[in-house]
């Protein structure tokens, strides 16, 4: 199904606040909104891409590694943010080309991120886990991407959370980045979250009973049902999450046709029906036996009746709620303020020992 | 005297790409421009620095020092660009603003800023000294400031340059920040940094045969000339500067008035022939004899001529040369690939062993 034509994704993408958040350079984002008019969006951020690889090369040929590594995560950005808004054939490219991207990043990040090859139901998972310094068992923090955010996406709020003394771990589940070919948006995200869960409590240095999660837009409705079956999981975070999609009809054009996609359905009544059943988490909000934090927006267009439902289902001993007053979807317009409060938070939590590090 | 009515400082002022590179929220800047109507740009700016130091309170009370580093840091920026366009009480009230706030915030920063207090002809000059991880002695660098910026200004730079292994030591100098009271710019600025490096030399982690200087625009003079003058400076970089000040009818009015406000004279006139000569390099710069970078970019109002001068001046066995084709005055457009071109450069430079960090 094609967009309605009345559609300017980039217009509607002109949250510059997330996309500079999340590591794009302001000069870029300026380059982009100026660009000539007969360069699309999608090419601007590919041949951007392409040019951060080349300046990693010339950086690693002269033994620079960590430059290397950042401007691989620059290209790696610059080409999740070229596809993000898109359905067609652009989608696939621009994926394509962050996934080889972010592979060879990964080994050259500060901390490198470590990859493990996971299997679920048959489907290849890789998960990216990065420690912090010192000595450990530390503890983990698996980050949940959303709609059409990725594993990629999570790289600066993964370098907050390891200042701070804790692990990350990063993994597509089902409808997102490198899953979605194989498995569409489905019910059952959280069986994949405890298979990070395994993981990371497999592993030596981490300290198996303080992995927490952090989830950010649908990723937030993901934590919070991943935090509520999995009675492991010992923090959790709802970033501009929602516990239902009851307000389906207050959902953007753009948005409704991403949900569409990533449920592999023809129409958006499909999708409607699809998505709603997927992401119920209104009957399981009460096993949630961890430390919750769920951060919220008002002017977030997922409704502010959310608070009151996580108030009403989530036992009132777990549960943080902030409500920022100014802020929109994610509070990516209030700068770095809730993202070093979320950060610190999930440090009181797991860290048993955190004035060691802070 | 004051500034000509037509003058709107903080339209000249929209090189966002700087103030956002040195650390300046987009989220702020936005809301700077958004601000209402009867919101001055200063006291927008201060308003928000007593707001990141209320935050800074409150994340120090829960234990967690590095978030209230980094906010102390937002407020002492927002104090630095509320003050640095007027010429006025302004000018005063956020300079002091600002020092109190980072004397605040030094000792919290990752890795902390320590002080020490040198007395340089009669004159007090506090210097923040920063140490890299990892065991010493350090190479070091030396940041110096420009027209209007300070110490203070150069955190970022200052994070990656300690990230690949070298300490950082920066203070304000004649006309800058806490000196300019009672000291005007003047044509002496290397004793300045020769006092840096003399307390550099002593100190048992540092390592005294590896320091080198950094300047920033007007800075990127007084390191030329701070490097020409004392022969145990071991790189130099000049980072949009300049060799002298024959270009004056170039500048942009509100700069001319900044220049003759450092140099505490009443007329534009008196300000150009103090400035001429007090920031002529020429006869000095032969005598450089260490690794010497020169940043410039095509599109700055300092004059491309500037190149020709520093390799027809500087043994050419010394200088290398980037000129950015796209670049404004310290290539601020071009995001961060030329700073972190510029710290590999010092790490190849100073560092020993630089395989060991990056």
């Amino acid at each position: 199904m094609p967009m309605p034509s009345s559609l300017k994704p980039e217009d509607e993408m002109l949250n510059w606040g997330r996309l500079i958040l999340d590591g794009l350079s302001y000069a870029d984002m300026v380059g982009a909104r100026d660009r000539p008019a007969e360069v699309t969006w999608f090419d601007y951020w590919m041949k951007l891409a392409n040019d951060y690889e080349q300046e990693a090369t010339n950086r690693l040929s002269l033994g620079h590694n960590l430059s290397a590594g950042e401007f691989l995560m620059s290209a790696v950005l610059c080409a999740q943010y070229a596809q993000f808004l898109w359905f067609d054939e652009r989608r696939e490219l621009g994926q394509a080309r962050k996934v080889e991207l972010f592979q060879k990043a990964a080994p050259l990040l500060s901390p490198p991120a470590e990859r493990h090859e996971l299997v679920v139901d048959g489907i290849p998972m890789p998960v990216y886990v990065r420690f912090p310094e010192g000595p450990g068992p530390h503890p983990a923090v698996i980050m949940i991407g959303g709609l059409e955010s990725t594993k990629e996406e999570s790289y600066q709020m993964e370098n907050l959370v390891l200042k701070r003394g804790l692990a990350t771990a990063t993994f597509d589940g089902p409808g997102q980045g490198e899953m979605f070919a194989l498995k569409r948006l489905a019910a059952d995200y959280e069986k994949y979250t405890s298979a990070v869960v395994d993981l990371l409590s497999g592993l030596e240095s981490i300290q198996a009973d303080a992995v927490g999660v952090l989830g950010r837009s649908l990723g937030g409705n993901y934590a919070l049902k991943s935090a509520a079956c999995d009675p492991r999981i010992a923090a959790c975070i709802s970033w501009g999450g929602f516990s239902d999609l009851d307000y389906w009809d207050a959902e953007t054009p753009l948005t409704k046709e991403s949900w569409r996609y990533v449920s592999k359905v023809d129409t958006l009544e499909e999708a409607r029906v699809h998505v709603s059943q997927a992401l119920e988490t209104r009957h399981v909000l009460p096993l949630i036996a961890c430390p919750t934090y769920v951060l919220h927006g008002v002017h977030d267009e997922v409704p502010l009746s959310f608070v009151d439902t996580v108030r009403e289902l989530i036992p009132s001993e777990h549960l943080t709620v902030v409500v920022e007053q100014d802020g929109d979807h994610c509070c990516h317009n209030l700068g770095m303020r809730p993202r070093l409060e979320m950060a610190d938070w999930l440090q009181d939590v797991l860290h048993a020992d955190k004035k060691r590090i802070s």
